[in-house]
């Protein structure tokens, strides 16, 4: 169970009643704000907070355009025109900020991502909580064969035990460690940046990560695409859901014309003109 | 006057009435939301959007000292120790949208700050309005003679009634000329792209423009400084104003500890400590 | 003639002897240090410096992969498994500065891309040369009829006379009263901050920008486009062809799964493969 | 010893011959370049590679302030007067590539600097080597008492031995399983990308980092500060010595108006004003 009581008892007061504002109001996204969805065995993903959505796009894209796009009649044409265009300033213009609870090697893939602002939980300040990444057995898979990043099935029987079992002795045994080397009764106590370098990485930290809707969907490009790790494409799929509410025709979109898209190389354009030629398709038609 | 009657009829409908939202309000920026504030002779500041307070701050420096900031008590001594160490990470958790119109020779200074998003109005898209700056007879100023980059008094008597003749006169030939060549009445109409470069740098755009409190702090450090252009100058006195309204206490911290701190070299340091401890100063003190 | 004898002296004597460096050498862009190739009717763009090559690009990535990368025998099947892939991180590793001339209205939209590092001449330090881009008759285009920020054909007779025309007499005189406000014999002369803002769109100024690889190639991706405007093209044409000398795998697979690539929405792809299976294509194999 | 043989003889073939180059070449990390620094006990840092010296700082200024700058007759005045006054931009024409090694926990702190590139060993292609960082002795520090984030004494006697044990043992102890688990031989082995979570995290990694030099001071700024963790104090220093080389002059400049320099609060300036004026020292002077 990923959250305090204390935890608990904030997100029921965040919810517990509205605000008035004059700024732009996503329903969407409205309905799920604070609430913490788990992630893994003791992670979460949380929006705290958030600005703008469909309409801001489209604000910003008219600033730009002016006049001009009063020919492209409905937002939503225009949103899909920006996307398959790749004019993806207007895209900025929209921000949200998570509350991530996370193991470390996810933190170090997610961090790679630099256009973001980021507070993370320090383990130099403050003592980290005694929770770890356990897959569950399903997700305990083996290295591919055929693929030097990549998964195979999951272990079975003994093999998956044994796993199972180091993975958990020796991340109780890291903690009770880290808490005898900066215990203080009876001796100095060592510390504390330099006892979490006991702990493995599959510890868990917490951040607060802040991010335009850009920056947002490229990341969620990578990291829910079948190639990236699995414990971090958990932790898109609900970020993703989360836009999804969040910015619905942007999200469509974003489907079309990046997730579900298919870049062909020249060279695969050119036999595929050939096919197509050849099929009475008429020359030069396929870009 | 610098807003249409479509834009004051836009604003007054966003200040009709609020919206209930679940995240954080900041009242004072509330206030403001929407509001053009007049600047120069034709622009205008207006916030569109924001997301946090100062409490985000607080709550983002929280998660990242974790147990350890409970020593410190209270909000604004948590974030004067942010800002007094420059610990930044925490105010980027805030953030604000404007709309900004401004004459082209500012958007060029205004744009070398990178880490913001940014939508222009599109001269190759659309028509530019016959709108220029023309500095008030006041703002009128010499070179200075002793900085390169500086002012000096305001012309005075014919050299400035010329200067403003001259101002005037060609930037009304120039978006005549303009107007001329796109039109597309008995002739092709000469493309908006290749028409624009025919007007001068006193002439009004306008964009979106969205940062983070960290690098809007930074910005507004740079461009309120009395080195700094005195057009630039007017809107980032404007901006300051809003943002003083918004995170109060973050403001407070960023004039005792940036705006109006010192910096001393190490020379002068030493020259200070000299000085000092001749006059019963005990020694290492100063720093 | 975009060169001063001064310019072209210092080049002379940059390319007149050879210093030796444990550094790696790139061949292709040493041929072209220092250079100015011309661009437009007075601006030029120099490579001032560089560095790293195609094996840096290598160099990084076999780091990132480790021994896992020793399957992909050759550097060039690396490369183009990079740029297919779009694991970008490694074309970062080179770096690259520029010293451009350009026309203003071009300068707006290059600095656009926020990710490189720019010092421009400051015209509020010292005086313009009087310099203007003035179109070849072959590039005085037509407003598009059928895009908003396209042209059409080449302008003709008594309306491209009219136009060229004014673009030169209001150049002229901008600059005519430019250098008698900031004269001083017998006057006060006005801050050249201020006078420069009586000078059109279309005249020169000069940076030296620097840019990793990989945001660079962005850059000419969006700014060789035939939807870019045709004077930043003319920039991003010469930008390429030292591209091409200075990292030649990495041009070709950017040629090759970026530039003459094609991207399929995801609408596009289900056509596609309901009309490819029509003709006997086996189901699913497009992607 | 952290180099492998396999590295020592690359660096010896990097450095046994030089090439020419139109470049500008910097003396003073030319002797540096590819040489292995040691930090930690199985840490290195490396240069290799740079873009730049003092004289590109100063080339990018002079285009910055064109003429303007003749005033300020020396290169080192120039470069003082950029560093006093914030003019940050020419600094960003220099840039450096380094390759280090480092503990997981080190390069944790340092990723957190966003502005720079990076090529991070993957532990999810490869298998990492058995080497962690074990403290000295007189680097294995007690919980400051005082402080949250800092050190006290080193620990002794039997506390300092059962630390040293623990940290040994533990990390003997991860690896051998984490072997164990992506052994092949009589099983299907761990995915490497799961089995690397068992590591703790003062193992040892690897990257190529670059960064340009203005970056890289505001690095050094934060990481060799008393304040920063000894660990990363120590590749800082590394690094530090390694710039002093390569641009003297910006580093004695960085030293003077950054490093050495002591910034006062708008309420520390109001005392120490009246203090001196009680002195006879003239009133709004201090500033």
């Amino acid at each position: 169970m990923p959250l305090t009581p204390e935890q608990q008892a904030e997100i029921a007061a965040l919810r517990a009643e509205t605000r008035p504002t004059f700024r732009p109001v996503a329903p969407g996204i409205e309905r799920r704000l604070h609430e913490a969805v788990p992630v893994l065995d003791h992670g979460f993903v949380r929006v705290v907070d958030y600005m703008g959505d469909d309409a801001a796009i489209v604000q910003a894209a008219r600033v730009s355009y002016g006049r001009g796009t009063r020919a492209v009649s409905s937002d939503e044409a225009l949103i899909r025109y920006l996307m398959r265009h790749a004019h993806t300033t207007p895209f900025e213009m929209c921000e949200v900020k998570f509350h991530v609870k996370l193991p470390v090697f996810v933190a170090r893939q997610w961090i790679r991502h630099r256009t973001a602002s980021v507070n993370e939980y320090s383990a130099r300040y403050s003592v980290l909580d005694r929770e770890f990444y356990i897959p569950a057995p399903e997700h305990l898979a083996a290295q591919s064969t055929t693929n030097n990043q990549g998964r195979g099935a999951a272990l079975t029987g003994e093999e998956a035990e044994r796993v199972l079992r180091w993975l958990r002795e020796d991340a109780m045994r890291a903690y009770d460690h880290y808490e005898a080397m900066i215990a203080t009764d009876g001796q100095q106590g060592l510390a504390r940046e330099l006892a979490r370098m006991n702990l493995p990485a599959n510890v868990y930290t917490q951040w607060y990560w802040k991010v335009n809707l850009h920056n947002l969907l490229h990341f969620l490009r990578l990291r829910i695409d079948p190639h990236a790790q699995w414990e971090i494409r958990a932790y898109a799929g609900v970020i993703a859901s989360i836009v999804r509410d969040w910015v619905p025709i942007a999200w469509r979109a974003f489907e079309d014309y990046r997730l579900n898209a298919v870049t062909l190389s020249a060279q695969a354009v050119e036999v595929l003109r050939r096919r197509l030629r050849g099929n009475g398709w008429p020359s030069r038609t396929a870009e």
